[in-house]
């Protein structure tokens, strides 16, 4: 059989840029690849395994003979689109929330529940937030031999969350500082310096700052980020009644999402097992030498494939529980790389 | 009888200047004002309570006629020094580590356990580390109505903490990357835009990243500050078998330490309990209306006496929870303000 036919649809936007890049460096198991944007972007060329693609408009037609479509688009108009390519025959893979809680469509992280691509009654199977992405390559090992029982993360969240705005915002609001040495001391004075429009990005200024708000507000103070954290762990690691407390915050980095976790065994764990079990992860990476200063931070860990996970240390006080320190870039694995992992996971479906 | 003699012992330093601006802008209750550093400082002049003092050499004389003493001093400096002062008579308030865990020493937040000032056999009265003191206002309120039983803390600390070389250090690294609007994406860039010494302050760059280090390597991989936060809240609440596991990280703010905490009490707790409580609290100012996009940040924190609570929420998953973020200014609260609320207890013993 020929190679499959892929479609790239939203392919102009900061993940649809690292998703070409991905699939360039990936090996090359497509035949066609097309890329799909909103109308303006149409007929822009963009490169994809070395080669300058035409974009293409989103329309119905455009899904004519593709056989896996990788969508990173708005939720609503996913919510649109997505059955539309569906009822087409492509097989979705979609990367925004629209449809992750949705019980007929699996939520996959390749590390973790591979096998759940396969029952997809909507033809259309759903990627993880980027948050939650960064979690699951280290919880799925430590689940599988020590069983999760509950989970406390507070996270320390890159300005790429935010797009190509976010970054924008970052890299602008360290400009407008930048050489002031005596600024940050007073409550206020920040903000002076930025000036009006520093709240637009993430609700409050980024530089010199962490914000304690990521996504929208949800009922009783949740954010929607928070919420996604718990659910989509939950549905991903098929525990439907894992407890989790998650407390999300953004951070002056442009790309990598940390995480502090606590989490809660059924069965005792010790470090020396963590550290094996991480060791030989796929898509893990174990930073953890403290005596020689090694431990992850997103500097370390941008433009990188794998999530990295170090300061693991088995909790003094609450039994069968660790603590630990985990990053990933939240545009590779987060995002691009997830949606690529699942659909080579396809790729039997056309051999 | 008249006013008792003050000496503020390390006056030079990052938190001793923010010392002399609190003691200047509180009730003028003292007498003679002494300010003491190192020998290389001696002579210098500097203000407080709006008048012009020359600063002298520690030495056993100084304290001479002085009835409390304020220390900011290096652990091993204090060690040394602070038997010598209440050998003299002096009542030496501590800012160090070096007495804190002293049984015979009292660990005190004037906001929790003012009355524990009292009975100090070793003359001694310790101040707590900058991350514990800006949960205590929060944490005792809670306690005392519910009974705290355990708690999850992830913190968001300042580049402050690390003292003036800590401040310069995030300066000149936010000067070294400013402007360029390509940085971040990959692994690696940050560190070769600083270039060598980019380590030294914090054990890695802290522009655009977070450092999961505060403090020296302990047993078992956990840092001198994760324990200092657990031991020292145990100690100042009075629960010596109090679960605690705590993750600190650096991140690249310049003045207030952040910290998403998860606290499960003895008995049940509502969120309005915990804001009735906590806006009649000392010490605390309540910033939770999500509608109004109101939380606290640092940047809205820094330079002010208060620590701010906010992101109130009950745990979806865990009894008897609230998961909150705080915010305090670690040079205020977190140091300066602490120690001289202290000693303002103890006036009664001189009237």
């Amino acid at each position: 059989m020929p190679k499959p036919t892929l479609a790239i649809v939203g392919a102009t936007g900061a993940v649809g840029t690292i998703m070409r890049d991905v699939i360039s460096r990936r090996d090359d198991v497509w035949g066609e690849i097309r890329l799909v944007a909103s109308p303006r972007s149409a007929g822009r060329k963009l490169r994809i395994r070395g080669e300058e693609v035409t974009v293409q408009a989103l329309s119905e037609e455009v899904f004519d003979g593709v056989d896996v479509a990788q969508f990173d688009l708005p939720d609503e108009v996913s919510a649109h689109w997505a059955p539309i390519a569906a009822a087409n025959g492509v097989i979705v893979i979609d990367k925004s929330a629209a449809f992750r809680m949705d019980p007929d469509v699996p939520l996959v992280v390749p590390e973790a529940n591979p096998e759940a691509v396969r029952d997809r009654p909507k033809g259309i199977i759903a990627n993880a937030n980027c948050t939650t992405l960064a979690l699951i390559p280290t919880l799925a090992p430590l689940h599988a031999a020590f069983g999760l029982k509950s989970m406390t993360v507070a996270s320390y969240q890159a300005a790429s969350g935010g797009g190509k705005d976010g970054i924008d915002a970052l890299y602008d609001q360290l400009s407008a500082i930048a050489g002031n040495r005596d600024i940050g001391f007073r409550a206020g004075d920040v903000r002076d310096a930025l000036g009006e429009g520093a709240d637009a990005a993430f609700g409050s200024p980024l530089a010199l700052n962490v914000v304690p708000k990521v996504g929208g507000w949800k009922d009783d103070g949740w954010t929607s980020e928070e919420l996604k954290v718990r659910n989509e762990t939950r549905k991903i690691l098929g525990l439907p009644s894992l407890a989790v407390s998650a407390t999300c915050v953004r951070v002056p980095v442009v790309v990598g999402h940390s995480q502090a976790v606590h989490a809660t065994f059924d069965s005792p764990v010790t470090v020396a097992q963590a550290h094996k079990l991480l060791a030989d992860a796929p898509g893990v990476v174990l930073v953890d030498d403290p005596a020689a200063g090694r431990y992850p931070t997103p500097i370390d860990a941008a433009g990188l494939d794998d999530t990295f996970v170090g300061r693991i240390r088995s909790s003094l006080d609450f039994p069968n529980s660790l603590d630990f320190f985990v990053v990933g870039d939240n545009l590779v694995k987060g995002a691009a790389l997830n949606s690529a992992q699942i659909a080579e996971l396809l790729l039997p479906e056309f051999s």
